[in-house]
């Protein structure tokens, strides 16, 4: 029966054990990759023996704070810890061989509770929320790098405090992190206002080609995947492209249809208050979020996007 | 002599006027207006008769907060204040028939004291952060609306907390107003994320039409006048049109030559650490800071683009 714990009974529980090695999720992500880092170096601070699993998707610009805390040769982990992972399958298959995940600290109302104990708290925008407090719980000093750390996690799940998701817990501990000696402007810089080229030509792409109608309420815009390879565009570079027809002034109905590699097409619609984004993917065979949804059509980007502006007209 | 004062003095001297009026600066920005109406909401709550100068500036986002606090026919004043306003010259014209600002609400370093009386804090991100503390010091309670006006001040004037002004101090003013029952994701939706259709193409042609240098550390860009024409693009859409190449990857001087109305070009410098927009900029018979600089040329922005591109590659 998987248990839940209060901060400072998962404090307690990481103080009685050593060899210690933690998990992030697939596909890394700010926060997942910033508690990892933060409580490794807080754990150190208070005598354990710990590194951070070495996943194969983290991408450059975490790199510098994580290689350091990778296992060392020859490290066999006595306790395995995950941060921010909602669910066993999110674990990086590379991970399986560490066996089970004994404690996990993570923010998602959606959590399995997969490990045998977690901390969660679902009311936190960002896992490193959490990860401040078990800092504090552990008795370790907040140190820069550990607030940095955090900073990164806290600011990159809520969009730097600009999605619903960031509270005023968000916004303290924030400026807790601040108050320990972290210069947010050049982080802000690298997380939030630097794109690839590859990432403005898709963006220019995408404000010069789209199509509107209904008075500007629907905006809809198809990709073709010769563009992305043309561009050499990376996932991360689609990724969150769909936000931006929604941006336009009016726009209640967004549609970017995405050429794949494999022929067809993904579609991500995003909608505003009153309009169910869900329940007009599933017509299509997808779903989702009530305000973020997708769906995959064996058709072109163009007819896609054609086809569902058609629909969502009626 | 003009004379500065504590938090403390500054309500003690609002507490002992009535039929206040209070004044925001020229193209008023979030931080001048939300200030404002905060300041305004509270005198209130403390019994006195005020109002906020209707500023021809006023755009449209800013008209729900501020047309009910509008001064009513007839109104006189008998005590002006003012909110962000550094300089003199920077008060509407339209305002000067109200005579001499008695107090001053600030921020900016370079506040040339011109009111009689000065409440300065020039470490403060926002002026919406020393509102916030006066509006304690009024013994005003922080109701959910005074608490909007100060989360759109501090929000706006640190673009969402990204820019290198956001301190702990305004994250935690920030968190305060949260607390106060305030909800930033709708506001953040429309402070931060809404982009006219002109501004959109203007971003895409920018994507779409930059030009590199050095390996990718210059960027330059040329904008027609005609396109601004074409678009239909206000001040408000060209407005940092000029940081949209600096966020490129890898570049560290951006240059964006805009087509003046007149004819001739405005040219706007950004740079990285390390290089000296100012200085090179005056090159060209303008100036300005050392990494946001610019200069108006007698030359088609393409032309103009071309022959600071070159001047940078030297």
């Amino acid at each position: 029966m998987p248990k839940t714990l209060t901060t400072d009974e998962a404090a307690a529980r990481l103080l009685a054990e050593d060899d210690i090695l933690l998990l992030t999720h697939r596909r890394p992500d700010g926060d997942t990759n910033g508690c990892a880092a933060a409580l490794c170096l807080a754990l150190r601070a208070v005598g354990k023996r710990t590194f951070v699993a070495q996943n194969p998707g983290v991408t450059a610009r975490y790199t510098d704070m994580l290689a350091p805390l990778w296992p060392e040769e020859g490290f066999r982990p006595r306790f395995v810890a995950a941060v921010d992972i909602a669910d066993a399958q999110l674990i990086p298959p590379e991970f399986s061989a560490y066996g089970a995940v004994r404690l996990n600290v993570d923010h998602h109302p959606s959590n399995t509770l997969f490990a045998e104990e977690t901390l969660l708290d679902a009311s936190c925008g960002a896992c490193g929320e959490i990860v401040l407090d078990l800092v504090a719980a552990l008795g370790a000093p907040l140190t820069r790098d550990i607030a940095q750390a955090l900073y990164i996690a806290v600011a990159t799940d809520t969009g730097c405090f600009r999605y619903s998701n960031a509270s005023a817990r968000t916004l303290r501990a924030a400026a807790a992190c601040l108050d320990a000696g972290v210069k947010a402007g050049p982080l802000n810089r690298i997380y939030f206002e630097t794109k690839t080229r590859a990432r403005c030509r898709l963006e220019g792409y995408v404000f010069e080609n789209m199509r509107f109608a209904k008075g500007g309420a629907l905006a809809a815009v198809a990709i073709p995947r010769a563009l992305l390879d043309e561009l050499g565009a990376t996932d991360d570079d689609i990724d969150s492209i769909a936000s931006l027809p929604r941006q336009v002034e009016g726009v209640e109905m967004a549609i970017t249809a995405i050429g794949l590699r494999a022929g067809g097409s993904k579609v991500s619609v995003r909608t505003g208050e009153g309009y169910d984004a869900s329940a007009f993917c599933r017509r299509f065979g997808g779903g989702g979020h009530l305000r973020a949804s997708g769906c995959e059509l064996d058709e072109t980007p163009e007819r896609a996007a054609e086809l569902l502006l058609a629909a969502a007209q009626e």
